[in-house]
């Protein structure tokens, strides 16, 4: 059965009887059809968010075999309730360019998904297409005001950072020139299109901690420079009012479900290469207010989503784990340790030996933060007893409680012994994490700290065009803000060929942007792009609709 | 009191008690938030919109004084319930272009309002973004096609038509070269973006009939030719299915109430002056088949979106209207009679008389499709007895049924009379309407008809270009498509400056674009601009949110 096959064959329940379980009335429901429902702000309880039990889900190095990170959160959630604790999972949105191009839907899989799926991979409660109208509203008042004669600012368009946004694999967008056509058109300007998980709207949305904040980081949010080279900000143009209302709807966390009906959050959708990547601070308190544990999950591998999630999410919030678990599969491991992607469904425990450094590097960045790492083998079919033994026991010499993972195919019950060891390491937490760097140190010293600690490269090289910014970035007075990193998710160096544990490495950080109204500074490793493209055959040309508005070739 | 804080002052109504009375279960019901609600595709009988009542309120050419059609439109609706008939108004959805730029929203006025406004005026229920998603995903479809080497059709880059769009008012994004930065970026190509509410996009979903409609019509977009000078259609990408897709939540009808808690439906929202300027079909079927008698609007004057509502959307629908209503307001009239905007509010009935001739040109535009017309007179407090007595007078001397309307102050209640002579003159239309133009007609003598027969034009005249693309659009098999002008709304002619009833003019077709998909033909006049810019002072400076998420400013 395909996942789509599986979620239509489970009884939805409706959102209402979801949101009972959670103890909210229908009057705090803003319903989005009869299966998902937004959640006032008011239902968050500080209280509660810092009594209760956040576990993170980080994952190896993700490879073209596929580690399930979102389908472990998922049966994991599932897992703890099944042996009757309350929990929930709260999880980032998919964003709609990688369901037309290469990989389809981000909503789990097998026995552990969220529903309505459909839903939730294409224009879900509308969060996405809220965050592309504020973006764009602040890009089209900066060229106005480029335009207009009376009321100009003196923007040197040449200095303009801010870039429009689209949801959309689109490598056309990514530079462009704008603004032509002769005076009607404007002043023409070089520019580009970030796709939105990678816009700083997306941050600052999750980031943000209420409304006036929301509305103070978008009236933050550095534009350019006005040709004597003093900074404008987007609350220099008015702009911030406006870009809040157009998001007053998208910062309130959606309320879904899983397949075993249990409740899950899914709220905000940045990507963990090329930006943050984790879901809200409202949802994470949402969760943290209406369940006793909350699991939740970061991009890609832990060099990119737990390391920014720690460093920068919780950091903001003030939230510190309890447990981080870190998904391997047998397969993935494999891939690290050279054997080609067509022959991981064969035994072999030589190749999988050798992929181990991966899953060695991503435990010791994680136990640097000083909470406790359990690991979850996420189970494929095609996994030995000879290779399941062996990784159980590398981890068990390590220290690290490890469970097998069988959320796909047998949902919370596949996952109860990991909920299990998840519960006891929770118990056994007694501390708050220590982040990679401090606030204090310089951009570079932060930069240098993540590099060279979580990635294990032996040094960081600039160019020219990054010391330039740095320096610039300095002098405006941002050398306080976290760093958040650019840098493919498929090494942990800045190269994607060189898998498994690289050793003996420089990361080159090519050129820096800033997110000052999300508060961070984006150093670009290698080359990293914030547009993607589609492939040669994007995934859209299999989709079809038919008369009763069924849809095929979606998943 | 603002119309904001009216429509405050007003106890909504839960949106399932508004469907109850229409008959509608909650079942059939998906909510979007306690207010609103999309309807699904088979609560459309047939056999009742071709037995129910249509009727389109139209206008005189507006002005800066304001006409208020959206608002008689909710007056009439809500009239035509207060003596006791079951009506409902049928409206198109805002753009949120204008919202940020001039004039704020466009969800009636006074005590004749739909309601939430803030919701219809915003994001509503996403479909305006579901829009932009589909026309931009073939647009990124396209221009992978050309980066692409195994699979390429061979599209030449110089001929692609196909542009993207944005509900923004951003003149930057008129005319940008796309596809920069080196092999990795893309073939550069010219490109530009139209507003949401002008692209072909729009058209579609306000033209189609079903999902599978909805699709076929995707397919036969035109997006440009081969370097062998063969056209290339949206179906050789496979781009139909995932933009029917896209659409699929897009294409079904939302409901919300009026003020007076009358159900209203609003669906669609293209622009009158640079698109078909009417709501969906799907709508007006809809309310058709659930109400005796269907209020619904085009946009702007009689010469644009009636004109395109009779021989666009009525053909391609079968529907006949059995009377059309005709909004004046005495301020307007008085504004075409060469009195300034400034002084408008003092009795003048010498330039009330002078303005008359724009008034008298729609009303015989509208009599040509032979059906009854009714002259509304939008009621403003600085109207003279005077003024009232020599308008009613003059509607009188030429046959036309005429009343004021009242609904700003009084809703419903304030369009009895209104009603009243509305129901008498669709009681008395026994005949169906008369096109401009045949569809065996060539382009160019639609083109004529339209420009002399409901301009009042004495001829056409064709850039070299647009003569050039005519020859084209006829060799590709288009010449029996209906024509959707693009001209200005302020001005009978192609000239802004041209008020009342122009005499003596050309209208300039300067190029022409051509919507396969949505199946008409559009000769662009003067010099309008498919993609509007935002003005010196945007009205999104004054916007902001409170703590509580309320909004000020917006309206």
């Amino acid at each position: 059965m395909t996942d789509l096959q599986i979620a239509q064959s489970v009884q939805e329940q409706h959102i209402r009887d979801i949101a009972a379980k959670l103890n909210i009335s229908e009057e705090n429901l803003e319903y989005y059809g009869n299966n998902k429902a937004k959640l006032p702000l008011s239902l968050i309880n500080e209280d509660k968010v810092n009594s209760n039990n956040l576990i993170l889900v980080t994952a190896i190095t993700p490879t073209p075999a596929g580690e399930g990170k979102t389908t472990v959160s998922i049966g994991l959630g599932d897992g703890l309730n099944y042996i009757g604790k309350k929990a929930m999972t709260v999880l980032r949105e998919p964003s709609l360019g990688p369901v037309f191009g290469i990989k389809g839907g981000a909503a789990g899989g097998g026995h552990s998904q969220v529903i309505p799926m459909v839903d939730i991979n294409l224009h879900f409660t509308g969060d996405f297409p809220a965050i592309e109208k504020a973006n764009n509203l602040l890009a089209a008042l900066i060229d106005n005001n480029i335009q207009s004669k009376g009321r100009s600012l003196g923007i040197d368009p040449r200095t303009v950072l801010w870039k429009r946004c689209m949801d959309m694999n689109d490598r056309a967008l990514r530079n462009i020139v704008a603004a032509l056509g002769g005076k009607a058109g404007g002043v023409p300007n070089e520019t580009g299109f970030n796709i939105t998980a990678a816009s700083e709207i997306m941050a600052i949305l999750c980031l943000s901690k209420d409304f006036e904040d929301l509305q103070l980081k978008c009236g933050n949010i550095y534009v350019g420079d006005t040709f004597d080279g003093q900074p404008v900000y987007a609350r220099d143009l008015n702009a911030q009012g406006a870009m809040a209302v157009l998001l007053r709807e998208a910062i309130k966390p959606n309320l879904v479900q899983t397949l075993e009906g249990n409740p899950a959050l899914i709220h905000g959708g940045p990507f963990a290469n090329i930006a943050q990547g984790t879901n809200s601070i409202l949802a994470t308190k949402m969760g943290l207010s209406l369940s006793d544990y909350v699991v939740t999950e970061a991009g890609f591998g832990a060099d990119l989503g737990a390391e920014k999630f720690l460093n920068i999410k919780c950091r903001e919030a003030g939230f510190s784990p309890k447990t981080v678990v870190l998904v391997a599969t047998i397969r993935a491991l494999k891939y690290h340790g050279g054997k080609p992607l067509d022959e991981l469904t064969n035994e072999d425990t030589a190749a999988l030996k050798a992929g181990l450094p991966n899953l060695e590097r991503h435990i010791e960045s994680l136990k640097s933060f000083g909470i406790p790492v359990v690991v979850a083998v996420n189970a494929f079919g095609s996994d030995t007893e000879a290779e399941k033994e062996l990784l159980i026991n590398h981890c068990s010499s390590m220290g690290i409680p490890v469970a097998i993972s069988n959320g796909w195919a047998d949902g919370g019950k596949g996952c109860a012994e990991l909920a299990e060891k998840v519960v006891e390491a929770v118990a056994g937490c007694k501390s708050t994490f220590r982040p990679t760097y401090n606030l204090e140190d310089t951009l570079l010293t932060k930069i240098e700290k993540i590099c060279t600690n979580i990635y294990g490269a032996s040094d960081v090289e600039l160019s020219a065009k990054a010391r330039r910014q740095l320096k610039r970035f300095e002098d405006l007075g941002y050398s306080k803000l976290p760093v958040c990193m650019a840098k493919t998710q498929k090494s942990l160096s800045d190269n994607d060929k060189l898998l498994g544990r690289p050793e003996n490495f420089s990361i080159h950080i090519r050129e820096l942007e800033i997110a000052a109204g999300a508060g961070f500074v984006i150093p670009i490793a290698g080359n990293m792009l914030r547009m993607p493209g589609l492939p040669a055959t994007p995934a859209s040309e299999n989709i079809t609709i038919d008369k009763d508005g069924n849809i095929t070739g979606l998943f």
